[in-house]
């Protein structure tokens, strides 16, 4: 394991544009012996093979780590994650180009190694279809999973242009297979065109709870929460965001943009009070299609802080003695 | 005509960056007899040669093509307006760089064959001149027009740097030669600093209703929405879209934003009640000024939205057997 | 002292992308004799040596002037800050880079010509390390400041990597110099992660005001602002805009982005009541990291509209006869 | 079949941003039928889900259409390849993002429809991939095939991460199934660090010649294109170009840039003269990675410029009564 | 008259990114009296009106400008152009956007004021079209011109979509009225597919000399220079340069790129020997259509730099006693 | 220490946008003990507090590893100089925004420690200021220093804006204290305005010998290199590399372009030719100002492979029993 902060350790940070790259400058390992003792755990899927549109959310993983800034006490909730918990960069999977069920295969081998080692893993996408491995491996360890699932889109196809295994069809594939608990499953930001009514159907006979952007706009997002928490209820749930629920403003990077989407505030403020308020035992932020070094990638930033947001719920949890 | 998806058939739908690039891949044809039978009928104006600071919106017919995605149901609308309407791409006016005065004819024209047709022509700007030609047509058809005017300038000056015919006159020509009724004339999300007082005072004489952004702000969009739609009322209607009413957050690529304009849920909602409410005989969506293919173009992809809109308005007005 | 105008003289205005490039078309000088009855004189700042991330602010004086507009009158406001006002660019401070402590001695020496001649100055960064000289020369001449201060960050660290004069350690060492009236300074929009405890238990000993971002999304900009205008009261006030309190789809060209900030509309509504409201005798707009020229650079024309309602509000008072 | 230029007809040519967007802005169709007659046929296939490195080049066609240019007569070779060929653009083959057996069945069968209508089919990639089917179903057509390969890499990789159908590995299958005769088959433009000593050692073992960047450098393009012309000979031979053979500067749009590579003017020239010299039955430009619509994208622009000096030197070779 | 260097007096020279924008940091006037004793005038003409395809070259003045350096001692030639002549910038000529006419006009008027003040203009495009009022003003003090023109294109169109004052026609309108001499006027670095044969014949007619791209590549640039010089030989000179006569690998930003153009080494000697051997009176760099101010706006720094080898080679021929 | 390949192992290699960032994928350690028995260590050196025109060069080392490919062998040279040489990435130096001292002395302890573990270090900067400590460490171990050093600007003065120790002063400083050896000073292909004579003056005292641009196309770049072997002889020897000796076509994104420069072959080769001749005891690439992840960064990625065609130019050394 590698300590990026260490040569830094006199000025008490280190540079963003600087050293080791690992997520929120935390120590990296690819060592699965290192990570006991990790309570969070962040994973890199690196794909883009099974995308409809725009590709690049191969480049997502390594834009996000990019984007970020080091640890601090969060202004509003007047916590730091980092101090509460102890998170871990473990790298990326071990993903092929050109080979999408192989990626698949290595990112569930990846996240159990992380479920195995007692932590919380924390997937940054890539494209939606790693919904699949991620929640495979989780509900692997911890049985059927609630799921809020922020999108533009409800991912419930059975098919994209032929194909099962797409980042438009995960969600169908999970709640078919029993990951999923289609009744402690909501989704959030529905809107635009996608998918019909076919797929509708099929949510409404399973019991899923969709909410559209303008459920979001009428309701407001406290409410919209409050909603979704009680449908997830007490068991194990996963969070799942795809950035393009954010509106195309806050979130121009990514493959499918959606216009009329939330707002950075609303997002953050909704994933830090489920980590709140869930038993969050993982977690994804998926099709960040990133544009540059150096220059504000606002995308790759705004994934970084939906994490940390996330973090600072699950340590608000841990120290109210409920996590 | 060619419908671009014939070669996709077998699939259901074509993916947005393959085949012939058409709006929302729909048939396309520059064939006037082909017309025959369409609802509406999309007509690109690749102009610019009128606009005061930065030019570039002769791609933005090109641009609004490639951001935009395949026919869907609206999710919040439950309505798939090409299922409703036969909506067809009939291509560019034949516009000539160098020659507005040509241009503004060969769009005038064009526009008028679709009218003859018995369609309803949506044009795609270009930038914001090409209202005189678009409005021009219609009323040659429908009589003067009533107009709802979603923009951050009020584009009613007698002249711009000594030029009669620029994109910040068209307004004041169309009132002043009876095209457009000014008592159901409506604009909607003016801000900044232009026009002047000179302009508004003749606004003022005309009767012509401003409803400043700040209105939009303290009213809400319904309000506004339901005010222009009493105030023009029963009549044919004309809806012109300047995409820089927009904040420039949500529509950068435009040669004269303005900052503090409307968000995107807000302007693409409105969009779609004035269809459902109005009696919508033409339409433009002008001033997008596109940046990339193969990149998220939002401005292009709202611009692309906008239209989808006002399909979805008009095609719930068919449904209620008003249209 | 040049009249960019002069040359459009029989057209009455000057396009944007021609002639002389002076902030929103003014004249412009470098001799400070010619400063004499002016109101109001813009300085460029051109400095980003003290940036802890992304550079590049040293572009933003000249972004700004390229992205600006002419004059005009305020749609809303109803009044023409240039009529009221006589506004003079006063060209860039003589900076040096790689040697800060030159380039900051520089801009206090021209801020002070400005002050010496009667007139209020404005300051385009430029980093925010910036606010040292720039409250250094207005106190010098005001005594201790009242001070409204938009951002993202607090920028009280006491050093920042080991550097006590940073763009995140300006208002500590204005406040503990005596510069800046801690019972008379508000901190509108933080949030984020940064500073630490350390930094917000030394404002609080010191009794500085802080509204987060959270704070002005639950009481509203217009409470805000009212609380911050009775706080500051009627002395000598200082107006410090640091661009990344806003949004980063609001403001994406600047160095430490956080996403959650504060709209367009918000923002420069504020500036305007406050300039309305307060007895300004200097301020700044800092942070701006541009990117082109002849592009829809938003980051730079919001500044320039920042400065502009700020502009308006000096003018309000003055016609109200309060200034 | 659709003419763009129909509608510009009494101006004599088309702007380049207006209009359907075909291959130099020639006849559109999608309907095999209508192919009869062409000499040459112009096939768009999408792809990049078999890519290695950065995806994108599924905006390859589009792009390459879009940066074209109205035809004209060749100012060096003195000819007008348009109107010496009937140039049909037959629009892009259907392919399926996520499913690339299905996109390469679709393209072979695309490019197959081109040859039974007796034209001579040149695709735009596109990945490397496309090689496969592009000359499996010209192989189909006239036997084995003579191969000129421009190209940094030499593609005869057995598998590339695991995966046997690459666009690393085209060239090594088509030798091994019969498609392309080693004997005649030239790379051009090799460089770099890939592939390694293996492949080296079966490309020595089938007689394939290879001539690296460095033997172009020493011997000047024309004896190069000489040797190459005198390899392939008098049978039916397939022109392959990866505009990675360019160097760079000259191509940045690609996914695998190699620096060191060939200028504008001497592939230009060879691709004419091999045009001109061989009984060229079919030919690709691959690997265009593009920018921007709208904005000079160099990379799309030089795929234009190179299908058409091939296109001049077979119209030369036509005028000569040798085609 | 202002000196942006003033202020930085004590340092010898002012940072590019600050400061008044002239170019070459040279002083700055928009008074004719204040041309008095230069030797050399910079005039900005703003335009793209009259483009076919891509606009945007309004922003070239303001881009050449903001790319340039400071003065300094040419490396090879050895000496410092700006020690020898007195170079002011006369600022930007009136231009009027949608008024082309009024725009020539303007530029003609400025240019003669140059002139009429005893100084040599060197003009700033803007589009090619300015070769028309350019040039008439100079001949109007000189008599006709010689001409060298670097250039893709031959610009001597009578007609570009049926407009005679376009950027493709304004050589041919030159001719014709006698102000350019078309036996002492050479075309260098010609390529590409336009214009056709008509126009060739034309020039053929009138003895113009075409030196083709190819010619220079066979030639080499001294040869092409030697001959250039011959003939234009020892009365009153123009030289003209657009940049797309360089490769658009060195010289992206411009509306019409060609492939396979000059090398930047060879334009740049090739202006300097001919400002060394030739009477220059008058001289224009155009097309250039710019990136991003704080970027590597390459276009832009090399057309600053043709500008300087230019006036390095009127240096050296001063300095010789011949100038 | 960590072996990014080690995941893929059982693939022989790792697709470059995924894993642990480091150069070539070589692995990767911030821990001085575990340099031993390494050949080559790479250091990032992410400065730019020190550069006089445009900053971001402190993003150059994070982009030089992102823009990288795997190991492999060089088709020319025949061979792989990672299976000849052990090289390691030794992570950045622990540099300081705003604190260019301490940055500087960080770099030299960090390059110190490379040099105490009897390996050769290679340092991707950051701006050329860090040749100080780069050559002061490599100095302290070898003794003074001959220098080959390739740059389109000398670096020799004395203080640039008074600033003594600047991206533009190195040199000066190195040759006065004696670190480098000016007999066996090579400067290759300076070109442009800068410095002046009074530099030059300096350099020809001290028997430094340029090579100017002008030569390097004279005389071919093999001879350069020869004469420049010459002069360097058996001695240890550095190898400075500015990327803006390089055409900007080529090498676009550096701070400080100067059009005329190398081509990417010649400069290649030329390193790999002095790697294989010189007693190469440090190196560095400095100057990179990047651009995007995930899109094609031609400038980072030419800094890869100089720094490769270096080590495979070491690497033939040894084999040839003389390194």
């Amino acid at each position: 394991m590698i300590d990026p902060l260490a040569r830094w350790a006199s000025f008490g940070e280190k540079p963003d544009f600087t050293g080791l790259l690992s997520f929120a400058g935390q120590p990296y390992t690819e060592d699965a012996l290192e990570l006991d003792g990790a309570d969070v755990a962040i994973v890199g899927a690196a794909t883009d093979d099974l995308v409809s549109d725009r590709p690049g959310t191969r480049f997502g993983p390594r834009a996000i780590r990019a984007a970020g800034a080091p640890p601090g006490r969060h202004l509003t909730a007047e916590i730091d994650a980092f101090e509460v918990l102890r998170v871990v960069d473990y790298g990326d999977a071990p993903v092929l180009p050109g080979d999408p069920q192989a990626s698949h295969a290595a990112i569930e081998r990846t996240v159990s190694e992380v479920l195995d080692a007692g932590a919380i893993p924390i997937v940054l996408g890539g494209d939606h279809s790693i919904a699949e491995p991620d929640m495979r491996a989780v509900a692997g360890r911890h049985g059927p999973l609630g799921l809020v699932h922020f999108d533009a889109h409800a991912d419930t196809a059975a098919q994209v242009f032929g194909v099962a295994r797409s980042h438009g069809t995960p969600m169908f594939r999970l709640v078919e297979d029993g990951v999923v608990d289609p009744a402690r499953y909501v989704q959030i930001g529905l809107r635009g065109y996608w998918p019909g009514e076919r797929e509708f159907a099929w949510q409404r006979e399973h019991g899923i709870t969709s909410l559209l952007m303008r459920d979001v706009a009428e309701l407001g997002i406290e409410e919209v929460v409050g909603r979704a928490s009680a449908i997830v209820g007490a068991g194990p749930a996963f969070v799942s965001v795809d950035v393009d629920v954010l509106d195309p403003s806050v979130a121009p990077g990514t493959g499918t943009p959606e216009p009329g989407g939330m707002g950075a505030a609303e997002l953050l403020w909704a994933v830090r009070a489920l980590g709140r308020e869930l038993d969050v035992v993982g977690a994804e932020v998926v099709e960040v299609l990133p544009g540059a070094i150096g220059t504000a990638d606002v995308t790759a930033l705004i994934a970084d802080r939906i994490v940390r947001e996330l973090l600072t719920g699950i340590a608000m949890r841990r120290e109210a003695g409920e996590g």
